[in-house]
């Protein structure tokens, strides 16, 4: 970590870049072994610094007000020791994942004797852009580095002093174990001109990763020159069919909506088949309004609830991430499809119903990462898929889509293995 | 295809992206043996109309000379009978692969029950922006759509008459097989503004592929909202090691440069160890010189080679698609390595040598889309890889790296299967 202050911050942007790229050829062919025991020498140094990374934090949990947080946002900032803990065993986690780089993805062998091979590699470089908690600095950087990646690290300045404490151990582990000191960089200035001048960089990073409000998300992309891995937002709905058992859909719905209102996978809306919204729907208001939530509904919802506010086109858009969903009674399982693929966001829709067809119709219908049948929207999440720690859910067609784990931190290259052969 | 005099070029990119949309959410659902049955129809009309095919091309033919069309060039753009044959052969070809719909990628029972199948399905709508030869018109329509996108053409205004005409057989196969209307569209303007307007569309166009000249590529890739497939150019290297065997070292070197200089697979550099230079320069010298290639080689080579011309820093860098190749002596594996990561454009390279280590060093350390060990760099390309027919190369990192065929227009979906199953 340099000096915080940088008088020119092109000239520094391009520096930390540049170190990237050099680092990320040292890591593409860093043995699996060292990765694994720099992670959790990192972790063991996290346990070991434990109070100068609480005294840093303090640091930012006192600027806290200053920028505005509330006490929600602050209570996430703050570590504790059992926290640090967590932390730390989740460097360990990664540690032990499978090392994704050098698999043999797809081989054939030609008629003339070239054996083409298809192998994994890393990605590169890695330009991380994420906003408030410090787990995320460690979860980030060890994910990006198992799949043999240089990673950028930009966190928001609400968590810088926190961030540069973890940091700063996993450089000395790095130091220890070989792992190249600029794997894993943090960007020491806060001025938020400095994205910016990441962006601008695709010939030293190769992807760019926004985690955090839509307002960053969309400044990422509108200046970004290289890929970018993201999400803008999750309008996620529940169709309940009219042959769903209706004690499992409010079951079903209830979970996607209130075990945790604030995260992308959190259902936004939900879609009735007319055959069933008059039995439906009243007890799952009486579930919603347990819950302290609002019902924002079509025509027919309002008719069959009173206490349904009417809902507004941009409500069928809306991204509530809080006590508000929006409803509406649709006449089939094609007309669910087509309300989702209008209004939604191509994050995770779930279809209640006890029938084959139905079932296939959405899953193929609804062009979203992930279609859950008979199960909770809140499942689409790496760990609940089996996939290790994630850097985030793509909602994009190209290259990832759903949660990206380290798996999806890397990329292939074609090695042809020939015997002099030449092409005719 | 409607009039090509567009007062409002906005209004109407957009309706034909739309009407791609549309009709990509029906292809996404097409039984394959439908796309099958439709491209072998597809053919057949090829085959039974080649009269108009011809005389639409003899259009194109006249204009040639107008827009400016060297020699060579008006060949390509010549159809013959037998030209129109292997069209129709070659839509035959992409019928009868694999269809790449629908195939479970990846899948896991977690330990709650929750089935997560990792699903292929469609990327959407491409937009294909493309140069001169009429048979890439039906390739490119019929490798979009057996992935079951749709598809907007955008050929070169020097094929527009054959192009439409080829479009028009398929479109009347289509609809003999209830193919959407829109599944593939050409653009019926040539008005390069059109192009400006469709890279806007980012809601409703999900990749966008140029393939020509560098200056087209560029300009695409300045102005898409959207993800793109390409490569700018291919300065590719064939690296001579010191354990090499020099007479299949030449061979290649000789087909790698020599079998068809003006294209993206072809090498433009070589690399040769300095234990070898002084053996293996002259006599490739000769094999060079009969086929009218200049060498610009470094100081070492010159001193070697009295023919060679000096090479500039740029020499380097270039993508000659002619008679020059560059030339450089080096000192190991390691530095052929760094020159090649430093010069080239992550298109292909190829490493002559008897020996695991420098082949492996080669192979991990070159950061190419294809790697090639004792065979010629020509080998890059979807058919040679068995791949099938494929819409470009790509030197990109992301979702697809080297020859596209099929399956790289294709993505995935989640799809997750549970007895209602909520998260705790």
């Amino acid at each position: 970590m340099g000096t915080s202050n940088h008088v020119d911050l092109e000239t520094y942007t391009k520096q930390v870049a540049e170190q990237a790229k050099a680092a990320s050829r040292q890591m593409a062919s860093l043995p699996g072994g060292t990765k694994i025991a720099w992670l959790r020498a990192s972790a063991q140094c996290l346990r070991d610094h434990t109070s100068d990374i609480l005294a840093a934090n303090k640091q930012d949990i006192a600027a806290a007000p200053g920028y505005g947080l509330s006490d929600a946002q602050i209570d996430r900032l703050r570590l504790t020791p059992e926290r640090i803990e967590g932390i730390a065993s989740a460097l360990e986690e990664v540690a032990s994942l499978r090392d994704p780089i050098g698999s043999v993805i797809d081989s054939t062998v030609r008629p003339n004797g070239l054996r083409i091979d298809k192998v994994s590699c890393p990605l590169g470089v890695v330009f991380f852009v994420y906003e408030s908690r410090p787990n995320v600095t460690a979860d980030a950087a060890a994910i990006c580095a198992k799949a043999g990646n240089a990673v950028i690290l930009r966190g928001g300045k609400e968590a810088i002093h926190s961030s540069q404490a973890i940091v700063a151990q996993l450089a000395l582990a790095a130091k220890e174990h070989g792992v190249p000191e600029h794997a894993v960089q943090l960007v020491d200035t806060t001025d938020r001109a400095a994205v910016g001048h990441f962006l601008k960089l695709s010939q030293l990073i190769d992807v760019a990763i926004p985690r955090g409000g839509e307002g960053l998300i969309r400044r990422v992309v509108a200046e970004a020159t290289m890929p970018v891995i993201k999400h803008f937002n999750g309008n996620c709905h529940v169709y309940v069919h009219a042959d769903a058992d209706l004690s499992m859909a409010e079951q079903i719905l209830i979970n996607s909506k209130c075990q945790r209102m604030g995260v992308c996978n959190a259902c936004e809306s939900l879609l009735v088949h007319k055959d069933v919204a008059a039995e439906f729907l009243p007890s799952v208001a009486k579930a919603l309004a347990a819950n302290d939530v609002e019902i924002r509904g079509c025509e027919q919802t309002c008719q069959i609830l009173s206490q349904a506010v009417p809902a507004t086109e941009e409500d069928f858009g809306a991204e509530f991430l809080g006590p508000i969903i929006s409803c509406k009674v649709v006449d089939s399982v094609e007309q669910a499809i087509d309300h989702i693929n209008r209004y939604g966001s191509g994050h995770t829709e779930a279809i209640i119903t006890t029938s084959l067809e139905p079932a296939r119709l959405f899953a193929e219908g609804a062009d979203s990462s992930a279609v859950m049948i008979n199960a909770s929207t809140r499942f689409n999440d790496g760990g609940e898929f089996g996939l290790g720690a994630e850097i985030g859910i793509s909602t994009d067609k190209f290259h990832a889509r759903g949660p990206c784990g380290i798996e999806e931190l890397t990329t292939y290259k074609y090695i042809v293995q020939g015997q002099g052969q030449v092409r005719g």
